[in-house]
C-alpha cells in the first residue's frame, strides 16, 4: 500500500468517529438544548448521498464509512430528540 | 459529466455545509454548554488530514471542501471555546 493510501484511509477512519464524542457527551449529560438538529439531520442526508455514491461506484470504504456514519448520526438525532429542551 | 460524478459532487456539496447550522445556531443563542469540543477537535485534525490527501493526490474537490469545512470548524472552536459555559 502506497503513502496516500494509507493517509486516505486513515482520514477515512478519523472521520468515522467524529460524532463520537457528542453522542457520548449528550448521553452522559442528558443535555443537548445547544445542539443543532438541523446539523445531524443534513449529515443523515448527506451520508445516504454517501452511501448512494459508494454503492455506484462500488468503492467499499465509502460505503463502510457512512454506514459506520449514518448509525452514530442517527443514535445523536434519537438523543437530541429526547433530551432537546433539557 | 457522468450520474455517479454529479452524485459525488452533489453530497461534496452538502457535506461544507454540515457545519453551519452549529455555527449559526450557537452565534444566535450565545451558549454552547451541551456542545461536544472534542468533536470538532478531531473534525479540525480529520480535515488537515483530508486536505494532505487531497494535496497529496491533486484533488480539487477534496482540497476545497475540506479548506472550508476547517473555516467553519475553526470558528465553531472559538465559539465554544468562549460559550462553553453558558
Amino acid at each position: 500500500m502506497e503513502g496516500f493510501e494509507i493517509l486516505g484511509y486513515s482520514a477515512s477512519a478519523v472521520t468515522v468517529f467524529t460524532f463520537l464524542p457528542q453522542v457520548l457527551k449528550t448521553w452522559k449529560e442528558k443535555s443537548a438544548k445547544d445542539v443543532s438538529l438541523m446539523m445531524f439531520v443534513i449529515a443523515f442526508i448527506n451520508e445516504i448521498m454517501w452511501i448512494a455514491y459508494g454503492v455506484w461506484i462500488d468503492n467499499m470504504v465509502i460505503i463502510i464509512t457512512n454506514v459506520l456514519m449514518i448509525i452514530m448520526c442517527s443514535i445523536m438525532i434519537l438523543l437530541k430528540l429526547r433530551y432537546k429542551n433539557v
